[in-house]
């Protein structure tokens, strides 16, 4: 995998700085032995090299090195949390000083005057916007990711968060932003082979990024580490946590295949079984869980309120555009799958239900470990198949995907680390925990 | 009161054209006896004339008496459903072509590049947009609206929709879009004497305007009449009914106070009593219902999810504009009333078991008729308590604000008929029919 190849930048260096992990990368930059300016180039020349290829970018900051030269004369002690790192944000989020697309051929080099909350927050931060990354149309439906699996760019890398996913994983950058509807978030992760994370659901602000399904859309983030997904939650508000961090030697963890288990290619089955085992062989303990009977309902329910909410989000495009926006957008708008109101409030009513059970067996555990994805990327640019993250996207909880290395294998393939709503810095702490065993591809740069 | 005030505009007519509902404007416009033109002129000069004193506005669309002229101009058989109706926008909704100040001292000037989703499609319906309506600072805290009750300027209009409220009362314009968080749609119509309409949660797009609570927030609107409001549903998608509009002759209509009517004012009681005698004596039934005991709690629930919400909300802007920020939404994003997680999943769950029991109750009735306020609207510009609105919308449920007609009232008074969620269309065909019973001042256009 060309992921592997030696490094071809920063000779005076062991690890080109476009391979640090954040948190790597914010050392360096504090103790003065990385400047701001030459993370930027190495991310650039990287992206220089590689995008041809993977195309995980639709806009690359033109002043990103200006930015860069402005941060690194910044006093130390007015720097924020994020100082001089360069992130990815999927352009589905607004950016003041860049075109947002939300890859719609619509919104060709439309401009809003704004930045998204997130956005808004990053920049606070002292982080440099690198660019906006490919997506889905509207991180819905309509027009796929020109995406390509950095690992083997015949395969896509997920969707709907393909360039942001992709960005992380070919080392174009440190961090980067996605939004998690479906599987958007967690599956391009698997894919790709990288850390990501989808907060509980409401934690961080959604303003200024394209709404498809209220009660879903979940601004989700990628990273090198858990300790990477860490540094955003901190940025973002997510400090308090329901259930205390865990403290024990041995972590219990639940290890369900869900509702279905029958969907699960070989790779994710074998995956699931690798990491439950390594994670034994360390001490900690793994059980069999079985979910309630009822929760084979949530990924019906999840399609209904996605494509009932859908309506209202697409509707005065539908009405502006007419037959020049894509058709999957009509086809939400006109409900021509026919769900009915008696169904989507039994969609809403059936998923509050799942909640309460979910967090009362979730509470439990230190983590319960789940399939991120249904098997390795499918051929081509296709998102992939949602199963195995809607029913938590529904359920609003968290989600970690921890890449499972597997030296032999052909692509990546993760798993999931979850727990109940509320719970985000205590599950990123068991996962800051576990993770180190299950994913034990030497780092880039350890 | 002023608003009986003889009719000074438009000698040739027997009504001003600003004064007419907005669909008797609409049918006028058709049959060619009105121009849009006319319509936006006598929409200016009684904004000219009144609102000095009423300050219903924050910005006058320059271009207003323009773009009807083009519209006037444009072929019959091409026009939308609104074609020349100016309509009045709270200034939390994005406008491409005006600015949107979300009365936020931050904010002044601020000029976003595109419409939110319901300017959109008002305008793609061939709506005027007349200009910004002033609001509590983002519609939830900070800074009062400026607007004066148009009733008696010395009173408050209510908020957080006070201008768009303020409008439609004043006679400045047929139609206006509001919010509802807490109350901000529905009390102000209460206080101004105006129809208003709070759909169902989630049913029509919140895309481009500010976010305060993600799970409350609504968007409403005002009228002069039941079918005004019917007429924006319909251009909002509201087509569909979980349950059929009511046919027989007798409507069932349940009556209850909710489970805080310690704290309504004489007026307030006396108006349910004289909605409830007028509905009686006109051959429905009107019995009293009693809430499940829990749903005292609503309120409570209300507010603490509001609160934590809040602060996703306003994290970026606290960031960014550090104590230039009204010290309010600090409170919010510091949880500076210590709602804990656990309250606030509590307060989800509480309210999700609460919507169920409550459209199972609902679904019995043809409407129920509750308090729209705590009584008439407080001197000052404070907005009022929003105890008589919070419960419905937590449970997401659509309302509508009737004015209960009282001659020697000093101020306006309104009710409420509300329903299950999803009954929209039959709830609005129920008080087609209700309505003309309980408001039965002289139309301003009959």
């Amino acid at each position: 995998m060309n992921l592997q190849a030696p490094q071809d930048f920063a000779p005076q260096s062991a690890v080109a700085p476009n391979r640090l992990t954040a948190t790597h990368a914010l050392e360096a930059l504090k103790t003065g032995r990385l400047t701001a300016t030459d993370l930027v180039k190495a991310c650039l020349q990287r992206i220089e090299e590689r995008d041809d290829d993977v195309r995980a970018w639709l806009h690359i900051n033109a002043h990103a090195l200006e930015q860069a030269a402005k941060l690194d004369a910044f006093p130390h002690n007015q720097r924020g949390k994020l100082h001089g790192l360069p992130i990815g944000i999927k352009d589905v989020f607004e950016t003041k000083d860049m075109p947002t697309t939300f890859n719609s051929p619509n919104f060709e080099g439309h401009q809003p005057g704004q930045d998204a909350a997130v956005v808004d927050l990053l920049r606070a931060e002292g982080a440099i916007i690198l660019g906006k990354t490919d997506t889905t149309e509207f991180a819905a439906a309509g027009r796929n990711a020109a995406t390509g699996n950095p690992h083997d760019t015949r395969f896509s890398s997920g969707g709907s968060s393909a360039g942001s996913a992709a960005s992380v994983a070919d080392f174009h950058v440190p961090l980067s932003i996605g939004t998690q509807t479906g599987g958007s978030t967690i599956r391009p992760a698997s894919f790709c082979g990288v850390y990501a994370f989808k907060p509980t659901f409401g934690m961080v602000s959604r303003e200024g990024f394209k709404i498809y399904a209220n009660t879903l859309d979940t601004v989700g983030w990628y990273g090198r580490s858990v300790a990477d997904l860490a540094l955003l939650a901190d940025v973002f508000g997510l400090k308090e946590s329901i259930k205390p961090a865990p403290g024990a030697a041995t972590l219990r963890i639940a290890m369900s295949l869900g509702p279905y288990g029958d969907r699960l290619q070989p790779e994710s089955v074998h995956a699931m079984e690798v990491a439950a085992d390594r994670l034994r062989k360390n001490g900690h303990e793994v059980t069999q869980l079985e979910l309630h009977p009822e929760f084979s309902a949530l990924d019906h329910h999840h399609r209904t309120i996605l494509h009932r909410e859908g309506a209202a989000a697409f509707r005065n495009l539908a009405r502006r555009f007419g037959s020049d926006l894509h058709d999957d957008f009509h086809h939400r708008v006109e409900n021509r799958d026919g769900r009915s109101l008696p169904d989507l409030r039994d969609a809403y009513d059936a998923a509050a239900k799942a909640r309460v059970q979910f967090d009362r067996l979730a509470a439990q555990f230190d983590a319960l470990l789940v399939p991120s994805a249904p098997g390795y990327a499918p051929e081509g640019r296709h998102p992939g198949d949602p199963v195995f993250n809607a029913m938590w996207t529904l359920l609003g909880v968290p989600c970690i995907n921890v890449p499972v290395s597997m030296p032999d294998a052909s692509l990546p393939i993760g798993v999931t680390l979850t727990g109940p709503r509320f719970s985000d810095p205590s599950l990123l702490a068991a996962a800051e925990r576990l993770a180190p065993l299950i994913d034990r591809a030497p780092s880039p740069d350890a």
